[in-house]
């Protein structure tokens, strides 16, 4: 026998239910049960934090109320002795506001709109899967096009045993508007999805028609009364390197769309601020007529997520990006290397330009963002190729669902030249000389 | 219908099946299911290391080959650029490496014993979240003494759905030996078991009879041909006070005790090595007849739970440690932050003892290491008291399970003659004027 919902689980479940709010009816059953222990140690700290003879903490303290930190790992960093202490479950408030404030800069749509406060996870893969446990049951579909990061199968099949439902990710060199609006308007009444712009492994981001295409069939799936999850990854968030490419984030259309649609906005420094290893990602949820209280609620429950999978993120790494979102540089660096990025996006395109012999031995596949390009090469499977190319020409790529996948994030400029050349030759070769 | 356990997991639990091994028979449905996907993304990049031009990988590069970081962001920590980079989802080897040779030093009685090479988590909560993850199915049972750190409810009952089956942790002044070997010599072939020493709330250790007394209870069990899973909980270990209280992990005794008996050790620096927001730590595995594959397969199904929840650790975090642990000055700076805590615990037991009056308001539980001890007021209820504490007396303190948790690692020295006063009178105070 399972245990009996937790109370504070059940008035989270009201809080979500209050105003004929859909959101507790879009939870999982872990969703449901999930909440945040605000009276257990935890609360019984805060409520202490005043005291002058504070019993309660976890953590320890010098003689002077100092953190009792060791000299050489303070040495290591330049941020207050407080970055090794526990951050909270959701997150240093300083960054949860700065991020949310980065939101509305970087999506001018969402001024004047309501959101909740973002909730800091372990980066985007812990937000992947904090969403999962909040949202999928076991052999619930994930509608999401079928050209996806691998790591999918492992958080939502394996982790929270979902099934991924695809439907092909292009229509001609268009996004697949059709295939999404089949899966959304079929028989049953929730849908969970997942779109991921820029998406990895295409590096392929709607376009502004597309991404209003997208919000049509979401809208008008909700005004059918079907009750929709729509998860964001939106880890290549602003790495956007052609005109016409939607630039928001799609939670800008979706985050205030229709009631019965709740947006889950995954995103973080990983790719955009190139920190991947410091591991902090946020999740934001959006809905229509989401009040305050509904906000909260959806927070505590990420929150306890996070404290049962985690406990609490990097607190370090939260200190780092508070002082370096408010360095006076920060602008001017991040523009640099975006530069960086797009000069090598250029150069792939000129070079497909100025070799149209290339078509030959591949098909370049739609891409206009973030870190990769896709190439189908023609004739040939693409795992020969990669084989190929890694034992005849020192090139490493990525065979990903009958694709090559080229990072060119990871290839200098002067590379680049070389890299199509060698694969546009080992494809021509593997032709010859299967 | 959930999907066909994966090749590779398939794979794996043949090799821990290998040699009539029980560890495949104590996984859970989704400890079976767990894999690493060696021949994703992450195995098609690891073939490619070598090669000069490398466009497998999904962080960027500068054009000289360095990683493309933020000079803002690199300009914080002493660390290598590196240190942005993905950390491998098992942990950079080299921490790995030095964790182990470090156990041994700590565990003397390790030596020549085969162990799994430690796999990095997310510190404590996360190497809890993994174990439950692959060796607890919904509503199986987790034996574990009464008192405990109430976040196992969350990660234990609420994510993996298991039940917390406990038994009294004390058995007058001493650790309830007889109330463990109840519930392992229950019906029932597979008992999952975890320990927690030094405990966190009350700051008991087993002593070095009690240690052997549990191996023997825990050797008998296997004998008796029931599989055991015992997990163990090493948060505080090294912080011993007194003599005869058991200085080594329970690991050193169960890591070769009995092919039936899988241990698993979760440790870290979190709370030894005093960087609580730092999140790094680690899971290690032991069992009599284990050899390099079924450890390596371990390891496998381990980094498959890091890869779907957090995809990897902070590198920036382990990369500090591994500069810490080869640091001159560690040892010395370590052995000074011991003595900090060390010297108010012995402040304590002189309270205690030249205070005979507090034993009308108070008893003192058993305690003798970690960051805590528990006090059970008398003749009063302890939330009251702590209310009182609160309202009355600037003192904050902790109720769990019918006792006051006091945490003198935070409380300096010159304040802990007050707390156990204020304390004291309190209570009087509650039971005079309830």
């Amino acid at each position: 026998m399972p245990k009996p919902i937790h109370p504070l689980a059940q008035a989270l479940n009201a809080d979500l239910a209050a105003g004929g709010c859909v959101i507790s009816s879009l939870l999982s059953r872990k969703g449901l049960r999930a909440f945040f222990p605000f009276q257990g140690i935890l609360g019984q700290s805060a409520e202490a934090r005043q005291t002058k003879i504070n019993a309660t903490i976890g953590t320890a303290f010098e003689e002077d109320g100092s953190p009792l930190c060791m000299e050489c790992l303070e040495g290591m960093v330049q941020a207050p002795p407080t970055a090794f202490l526990y951050a909270p479950s959701s997150g240093i408030p300083a960054l949860r506001e700065q991020w949310s404030a980065m939101l509305a800069r970087k999506n001018p749509s969402l001024a004047g709109q309501m959101h909740s406060l973002p909730v800091v996870t372990h980066a985007l893969t812990h937000g992947l899967f904090l969403a999962g446990q909040l949202f999928l049951d076991p052999n619930e579909k994930l509608i999401l096009p079928d050209l996806y990061w691998d790591n999918y199968e492992l958080i939502f099949e394996e982790s929270c045993g979902a099934r991924l439902k695809t439907f092909k990710t292009f229509r001609g060199r268009h996004f697949n508007v059709k295939g999404l609006e089949r899966l959304v308007l079929a028989a049953g009444d929730k849908k969970v999805v997942l779109l991921n712009f820029p998406n990895n492994p295409t590096g392929y981001t709607a376009t502004e028609a597309e991404a209003l295409a997208i919000r049509d069939v979401l809208l008008r799936a909700a005004q059918a009364g079907k009750r929709l999850v729509v998860i964001l990854d939106d880890a290549y968030f602003g790495l956007a390197y052609e005109k016409g490419v939607f630039r928001e984030s799609l939670f800008a259309l979706l985050a205030n769309l229709h009631p019965n649609l709740l947006a889950v906005k995954l995103d973080g420094p990983t790719k955009e601020d190139y920190v991947w290893g410091l591991r902090v990602g946020f999740v934001t949820y959006g809905i229509k007529g989401g009040t305050a209280a509904h906000y909260k609620a959806l927070e505590a429950k990420s929150a306890g997520v996070v404290r049962a999978t985690i406990s609490s993120g990097s607190n370090l790494g939260q200190q780092m990006l508070v002082q370096a979102y408010a360095h006076p540089d920060y602008a001017v660096q991040k523009a640099a290397k975006f530069a960086t990025l797009e000069a090598r996006y250029r150069r792939i395109r000129r070079i497909l330009r100025e070799h149209p012999e290339y078509r030959e031995s591949f098909k370049a596949m739609p891409f206009n963002s973030g870190y990769f390009m896709c190439v189908k090469p023609l004739g040939v499977e693409a795992e020969p190729v990669r084989q190929r190319l890694l034992a005849g020409y020192q090139t490493g790529t990525i065979v990903l669902a009958g694709l090559l996948r080229l990072a060119f994030s990871s290839v200098p400029l002067e590379q680049l030249d070389t890299l199509f050349a060698n694969l546009h030759d080992a494809i021509r070769n593997l032709k010859a000389t299967p």
